[in-house]
C-alpha cells in the first residue's frame, strides 16, 4: 500500500468472516488480537507492562494514535525508541506480529494534558468528542479482516496481569471491562494505597434516565462529577476486597482505559459516537451503541488494572 | 497477515494523517480511491464498467463483501472469474491495485433478492439493517490510514461516465451523489426509455420532520411508499434535461448506489446505522450522522447514472 510499483500479479485476498473465530480459548485457536492505543503521553511503565502480556505476541497488532503537538512528538519519540528495541532488538518472543502508528490530523481541543485542566467539566464535551475522533480514525484504519478481538488500552495503563486478554475473553462476552485504579501515597495512613479511577463504567439509573430526558438534544451526561449526581451504580465501587476476580456485572456505559471488544461488535458498526448519542459521548456512547446492535457489556468489579497516577 | 510466520524483523508501519491528501485533483495528487460494493448478485455489465472508470486503476483498491447464500456464492464464483480475468490476463492498465473480498456472517434478513420482494414496506427495515452492518463490516476491515475517498458503489450500477470519481471529487464535498436512474422499454412509447431509480436522495421537509417526531424511537421513516407521503423534495425529480452536469444541490438523505465519501467523514466515525438514528436507516442514516459531525451531503441532479432493470 506505500508504492504503485507492481511485481507479479497484483493481490486478491479473500477471506471468510465466518472463519474468523472469535471464542473463549483465543490462544488455542489462534484468534488475533489488536491492542489500540490513543497516546497523549508516553509512559515507560505502559510498555513495560505490554511486553509483559503473555499472549502470544505474534498474534498482537499495535495501534497507536498520537496527537501533532509538541507533547505528542515527544511521545512519538519515546513510543519509536522503545518499538525499535522490542522489534529489532529484543528476544524473538517479545517481538509483536505488527505495528501501525498515525499522527491525529485535526487539533487536541484542549490546550494542556494535566489532569487537573483535562477533568474540569466545562473541558469535558470537546475533549471527549475529540478522544471519540481519535478513537475512531485509529479504528477504522487498523482493523483488519482477521482481527478476532479488540483489546482498547490507554497509554497511562501502567499496571495488568499478564494474562489479562485471555482473563477477560474467558468471558466471552462482546464487550468486557476489567476495574480500573489507581495507586497514592496515603497521607493519613502514610503508606501506599489505591482508588478507584475510572468512573465511565457504570449500571443506568432512574435519576439518569430523568436528567437525559430533560436534556436538549445535544446535551451530554457526565460521571464522577458533583454538580451532576447521577446516582448510577458505579463498577469502581463494586470492587470487593479477596472477592473471585471473574465476579461478572452487567454495565450500560464503559470506559476505555482496558477494554475488550469482540472484532464483530467494531464491525457491525459499533464506534465511539463525538455527539450525543442518547446523552453519552465517546466510550460511554460506544456501550450504548453496541447495546443497539444487540451487544451487552459486562464489567469485572474485582479483576484491577492501574492507572498512572500524576 | 495470513501467517505468524517472520522473515526478518516485523513490520512497523508510520502514517501521518496529515500526508494523506483529500483535494479536487486526486488524479494529479496520486490520491488513493476504495471502492466498495456490497454485492448479491453479480452483473457482467457493472464489472464492464467498472473496467472502463479512467480513474487510475493503480491508485484503486476493490472490497466486496458477499452472502454466504446460494446467491451470494453463484456471484462470488462469476466475481472470482472476472477478477482472475482482469488482475492476472488483462492488460496492465486495468489491473487494480489490490482487491479483498469479504463473505458476510450474518444471514440475510429475506429469502429473496427479487425486486418487488425486497422493496415491500414490512420488509424495509430488517433488509435495510442487514444491508447497513454489510456496509460496515466491508468499511471497517478495509479502509486503510493512507485511502483518500471512498466510492459507494452498488452491483447493479451498470453504467456510469468513465470520468466518475474525477467528476465527483472535483466538487470537493465531503459526500457528494449523482442521480441513479434504470433504462427501461416504454410500451406506450415503444421505445426505450428512462426513469429516476434512487429515492433515498432527498432534502428534508416539515412533514417528514413532523411524522419523525411522533414516531416511537425505533421506527424510521421510508421514502417511495405511497401509505408514507413525506414530501421531502427527491433529487431523482430535479433532474433537468439539458442542464448543467456540474449543477449542485445540498442533500439531508443520500442513497448507496454510487456514492462518494472523503475517507476523514469515515474516520471520524460516520457509519451505516443498522438502527433507528433520527429515524433514518443505513444510507439516510450516513447522511445524518455524517451531518452530526459537521459534514454536508451534495448531490448532482444531472449527473446520472444507470441500476440494472431485473
Ligand atoms: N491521540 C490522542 N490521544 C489522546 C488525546 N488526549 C488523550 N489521549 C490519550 O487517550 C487516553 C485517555 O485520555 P486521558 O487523558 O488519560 O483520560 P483520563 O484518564 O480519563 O483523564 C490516554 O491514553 C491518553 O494518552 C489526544 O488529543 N489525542
Ligand atoms: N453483502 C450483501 N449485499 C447485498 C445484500 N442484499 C443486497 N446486497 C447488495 O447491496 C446493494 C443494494 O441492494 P439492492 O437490493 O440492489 O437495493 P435496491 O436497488 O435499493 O433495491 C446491491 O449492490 C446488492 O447487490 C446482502 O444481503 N448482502
Ligand atoms: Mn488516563
Ligand atoms: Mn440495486
Amino acid at each position: 500500500s506505500t508504492s504503485g510499483a507492481k511485481t507479479g500479479p497484483p493481490p486478491v485476498l479473500r477471506y471468510n468472516l465466518n472463519n474468523v473465530t472469535i471464542t473463549n480459548t483465543p490462544v488455542k485457536n489462534r484468534e488475533s488480537v489488536l491492542i489500540l492505543t490513543p497516546m497523549a503521553r508516553f509512559y515507560q511503565g505502559y510498555w513495560d507492562n505490554l511486553l509483559k502480556l503473555s499472549y502470544p505476541h505474534e498474534l498482537i497488532t499495535l495501534g497507536f494514535i498520537l496527537p501533532k503537538t509538541k507533547e505528542g512528538n515527544a511521545a512519538y519519540a519515546e513510543l519509536d525508541k522503545q518499538i525499535t528495541k522490542t522489534q529489532k532488538f529484543g528476544p524473538e518472543k517479545d517481538r509483536f506480529r505488527s505495528i501501525i502508528i498515525l499522527r491525529q490530523d485535526f487539533d487536541p481541543p484542549i490546550p494542556s494534558q494535566d489532569e487537573a485542566e483535562r477533568h474540569k467539566m466545562q473541558n469535558q464535551k470537546p475533549r471527549r468528542a475529540a478522544m471519540a475522533k481519535a478513537r475512531n480514525s485509529l479504528l477504522f484504519t487498523t482493523l483488519g479482516p482477521s482481527t478476532s478481538w479488540v483489546l482498547w488500552l490507554d497509554a497511562d495503563v501502567i499496571e495488568t496481569p499478564p494474562t489479562l486478554i485471555q482473563d477477560l475473553a474467558f468471558h466471552n462476552k462482546p464487550v468486557i471491562t476489567p476495574n480500573c485504579f489507581q495507586r497514592y501515597y496515603n497521607a493519613e495512613k502514610k503508606r501506599m494505597d489505591e482508588r478507584p479511577y475510572d468512573f465511565n463504567n457504570w449500571q443506568d439509573s432512574p435519576t439518569a434516565q430523568k436528567m437525559a430526558a430533560q436534556m436538549s438534544p445535544d446535551d451530554i451526561l457526565l460521571e464522577g462529577y458533583q454538580d451532576m449526581a447521577t446516582y448510577r451504580a458505579l463498577m469502581a465501587y463494586m470492587y470487593e476486597e479477596g472477592g473471585d476476580i471473574h465476579y461478572e456485572v452487567p454495565l450500560d456505559g464503559v470506559g476505555g482505559t482496558a477494554l475488550l471488544v469482540k472484532a464483530d461488535v467494531h464491525r457491525d458498526g459499533a464506534m465511539f459516537p463525538p455527539f450525543s448519542f442518547y446523552h453519552l459521548i465517546e466510550t460511554e456512547g460506544f456501550a450504548k451503541m453496541a447495546r443497539r446492535l444487540g451487544w451487552h457489556a459486562a464489567g469485572l468489579p474485582n479483576y484491577k488494572v492501574y492507572h498512572y497516577n500524576e
